[in-house]
């Protein structure tokens, strides 16, 4: 399979930037999809994608770029996902090419908001794919750093042990390490639960506290984590790994984070409304509370989950972020 | 035993200074020695420590400052020890009033040089002390963030839960949250470790590493921490507790520890002599790291330790940082 698989990135932001420079390290033809046909023209023309990481120089002649989803789709073996899951739906509606013969490898890190499934479950669900060919790509990764070719490790996830063998292949390249996984709803959860626990990052910091507290918080969140995947979906795993842990410390420590940026303003004062308008746009944690905490009222009293708790009862119900957290801290250890 | 229980903190440093201000909250007497006989007239006088979180005002007719370590240690019911670990036996030589009686807490973090014992097994093995009296104050804990009222958590382990119970009580207060645990000696070589992967985290960083890649080397040091400790004494503990995890995290991202400033300087090409010289100190993951790699020497393979090796063979066989730091990141993942 290794040598004639074609690969497609679907999205036109910084992640999916990134992964087209990776891969673009390994193959000789990388398609890419991406709504924006000025962005394309201008790759096209200057080798630089004017919106995102526009450092990266692309080898153009490498790239299958085109702003038609079922060309780039219906041309892929393989394809990435590496869209806003708040973007997914509507992207997918204008597909009429088949995926339930694809191998579909989501770098999206989030809740499909239509549906309130992780991005493989929704896949599985409304477009056939098997859950065999189903794959994850995670890992502690700014795109930023991937531009700036820094050391980077990445976890490629799939049941099927040679898919995911596959796609580390492809993206195994000098300044990225990656290692393969069997565990795609946990890897796919704990993408998503760590933009909760950024928010929660962000609502502290915003509310004054500091590094003694933030590094209590982000302990009680791995544990907290570990206790939610467990009951979702119970198998084996070290969730100290880098796919779990090291996720959750790259966006919670990042100042760059845009779901800790998020929950910095709210923390600050700003209303829910507020901080997304001045973000201009809608941090993927906003989503997964939501989802996660919708989960959480089906667990038993044995998986607490505190810190999901505060960050819904803030963005959603209309709490206020000081007292909340204040009562949070109790439950912290 | 709570109500004519008598206090006295050892050390002049910040984080004694910090632990006074947190007792004084909850006592009306903290015996506190320090040799410098200027810092206490000063203390007296001014009400503030001028070395040290300076900021903090005291209340001094609490406080029995005295430069007299017998003096404290013999009025003393509960002895807190907090002095760096290099400067520990050199104190301890002054001491004619035997510790076999005292309840002896440390909240030392680091291996005591003269014996590369951890400290509670330094005061058993030298000073008789027996393990039911020897406790551990430990948790991601920045002095100076004591001094602001910031909220932190602190783990109070002894084999004896009355006496963690004592002295967690006597520290908990509107800023300060304690736990107990029993695990003394995976406590105190928790903290002692995270020392060495601060190191660590400042010669990546030096180097050049960034962000995606700190969060791999926290992820491995944990589990190279929770390798260690279950080689050196096997119980049932979680280490992702804020005392192992969150400390570690703490001290790791701070821009402000030691260890980690240490650790930059040495990936920035200073030699170990020059950083130490231009720091005016002696990072205490510089004693610790001789030590645990001396015990890890004694280890099977199954407990690997490229963290530690690679620090220390950096620090102690005069191997070139980068390419130590090139071959440590084949083996983490």
């Amino acid at each position: 399979m290794d040598k004639i698989v074609k690969v497609a990135v679907i999205g036109g932001g910084s992640w999916a930037t990134a992964i087209v420079k990776i891969l673009c390290e390994n193959l000789d033809y990388v398609g890419w999809y991406m709504r924006n046909t000025a962005a394309i023209e201008h790759i096209k023309r200057e080798k630089h994608n004017p919106n995102y990481i526009s450092s990266v120089e692309f080898e153009t002649e490498k790239l299958g770029l085109t702003s038609n989803i079922n060309e780039a789709v219906a041309e892929a073996d393989i394809l990435v996902f590496a869209i806003p899951s708040a973007f997914l739906e509507s992207e997918l509606k204008n597909l009429n090419v088949p995926l339930k013969n694809k191998i579909v490898f989501s770098a999206i890190k989030g809740i499909v908001p239509e549906t309130g499934l992780i991005v493989g479950e929704h896949f599985h669900n409304l477009y056939e794919v098997p859950f065999e060919n189903i794959g994850v790509i995670t890992g502690p990764c700014h795109a930023e750093e991937v531009a700036l070719e820094r050391l980077s490790y990445l976890t490629i996830a799939c049941w099927d042990s040679e898919k995911a063998k596959t796609v580390a292949k492809a993206m195994s390249c000098e300044y990225i390490k990656t290692k393969t996984s069997d565990d795609i709803i946990g890897s796919e959860y704990a993408a998503v639960l760590k933009n909760i626990y950024a928010i929660a990052a962000g609502i502290a910091h915003g509310l004054g506290y500091g590094d003694n507290f933030q590094s209590v918080l982000m302990s009680c969140a791995i544990r907290e984590m570990r206790r939610f995947i467990k009951r979702v979906h119970k198998i084996k795993r070290d969730v100290n790994n880098s796919a779990y842990l090291g996720d959750l410390l790259v966006t919670g420590y990042s100042v760059f984070s845009r779901n800790r940026m998020f929950g910095n303003m709210i923390g600050k004062g700003y209303t829910v409304k507020s901080a997304m308008m001045e973000m201009n746009m809608v941090a993927e944690g906003y989503y997964a509370v939501k989802s996660a905490h919708l989960i959480t009222t089906k667990f038993t009293r044995k998986s607490k989950t505190p810190i999901i708790n505060a960050v819904y009862e803030i963005l959603y119900e209309g709490k206020d972020a000081k007292t909340t957290f204040k009562k949070l801290t109790d439950k912290l250890d």
